[in-house]
């Protein structure tokens, strides 16, 4: 079944959906993005109808178990999608946020580990308030968010599993189709490539009784070229490549780019992604550099001011 | 180097912890450890000193590569862990609560997924302020668990990973030997049983390119018989048993009872548990059920109740 090109068949995507555990509230989630790309795409006045960009946000995860109390998981706190969120939102864009459960959610950075419990007190007339040096912290999380989703400008779907993930992915491609050039993958997920089929997975519990545990992963099928051939082949499209090793970084972004036909891929490396990322396109590699002089600056800001310039040439392009 | 009984040898425990990479600010929590017990451990008054449990709490992870993108994953939410922490603060008891990171902490759980997000607004003059129909529950959640720390009733420590778990309940257990059979062990947490060695570990990120990924993981050594024999003799302990599969639920219960020389062990199964567990004892099962004719009630009431007794009758056998 595999292909020899490395790219995936249409019979592995078929295998991998086939083996999904159907999606909960999938009628519900069809409405809801219906009813946001429908408000964000009719004409703003005079201006052009509001681009729309699909952020994914923190790690997917594989469940080794069908009633599920082992999985694998993979490390990603957030911070890059729901900070490019906020600058998507500010840019003029309408963000549809697909986010891990508990992960870090647009606005809130700034925030500490467990808000609720280190960013209040209660007075003396048992009245909340909020800790003198949260009070902008706070501020900003609450009514930024709540301003964006009230304006229409941002939705945000959680998920859990690789099977939510890729099934929601799909959902949101084929919603935004008919924006064309208008719209935008921005892919900062940390998707898992390994997965258990559901058919071969445990029914119950592995029992630790008996030795060692092999356990045998299969590759989940690379759907970015799906995403750009089919799902949404007229969209702007972004991918991530994460790293640990620099000396391979450059390289795999490189394949990246080819193999999954993207428009760009944005290279960082585990220890320095707060600092720097590289984005790699077809004919250049531009290294994109937080602003030290400025204390509390981040490396998004700058990021997704050059993506948008890029989206507009895209944008340009296509109605040519 | 694995013991024909079931039980660990030294030489597997001592290679486990030789495997695991070092706490991060092990002095630290040996202070804090240190000043709670003395303060606890004081006689209050005329009455006799407080009695400590450690209850730990969600799940800990197992990395499967040293700089982490990849882990094995528990689930847990923590209920179990948080909720009885309440009960055993109300019933007198010190808690050193040790917890997964980001999970469900005490006096929180009537709260929703995002508490700051769905608990809060702004008014128009830009003051925070409480949904109504939240207030009682942040109030609990903000009053009560300050409350319990600033009396010293509560020390949280938190966890991430299979290592620093262990060495941590290590710590905790030798810190409270001296507590006698004073000192409870409440240990909720859902432990990995399989892990792989720090030295076997890829350094970088697993490459995805070459076919699947076979693994295999390695039985973390069963640190229940060493903390019942060495870290802390004298102390009740607790462990829980959760099964998907109720037909060897019980018997698996019985087994654990009796290979780690545990006082009792509760038995629950994924899909109940919340409505019912089993007390598993040397010479009884005892059935410990949700009071369904209370709204909002909870299993975890009647359970610490059934163990306050337990451990009374504990004390007095060792006083003899």
């Amino acid at each position: 079944m595999e292909s020899t090109n490395g790219l995936v068949t249409d019979a592995e995507i078929k295998s991998f959906f086939d083996s999904a555990p159907p999606l909960r509230d999938s009628a519900g989630i069809t409405n809801k993005l219906k009813e946001f790309i429908q408000l964000n795409s009719a004409p703003q006045g005079n201006a052009s109808p509001r681009r729309v960009v699909c952020v994914t946000s923190g790690g997917t995860t594989v469940p080794l178990e069908q009633r599920c109390v082992r999985y694998i998981d993979n490390f990603s706190s957030g911070h890059r999608g729901s900070t490019s969120t906020e600058y998507f939102i500010k840019a003029g864009y309408a963000v549809i946020f697909l986010y891990r459960r508990g992960t870090c959610q647009p606005y809130c950075r700034s925030l500490p580990e467990d808000p609720l419990l280190e960013c209040f007190e209660f007075t003396n007339g048992s009245n909340v308030q909020v800790r003198q040096s949260y009070s902008e912290a706070v501020k900003r999380a609450i009514n930024d968010h709540h301003a964006a989703i009230a304006a229409g400008h941002l939705l945000k779907l959680p998920f859990t599993t690789i099977f939510e993930y890729l099934q929601m992915l799909q959902m949101i491609a084929i919603s935004m189709r008919d924006l064309g050039p208008h719209a935008m993958f921005y892919l900062a997920a940390a998707v898992s490539d390994f997965y258990v089929p559901w058919k071969d997975m445990a029914e119950h519990k592995i029992q630790s009784a008996s030795g060692p545990l092999d356990m045998r992963l299969v590759q989940v099928p690379k759907m970015l070229s799906v995403l750009r051939k089919e799902w949404a082949p007229m969209a702007f499209c972004i991918s991530f490549k994460l790293e640990t090793d620099t000396k391979i970084l450059l390289e795999k972004a490189d394949m990246a780019l080819k193999k999954y036909k993207m428009h760009m891929v944005i290279a960082n490396e585990l220890l320095t992604r707060k600092e720097e990322v590289t984005v790699v396109t077809a004919d250049k590699k531009i290294p994109v550099r937080r602003d030290k002089t400025q204390a509390g600056s981040d490396v998004e800001k700058p990021l997704i001011e050059l993506l948008v310039e890029k989206h507009s040439a895209h944008i340009k392009d296509a109605d040519k």
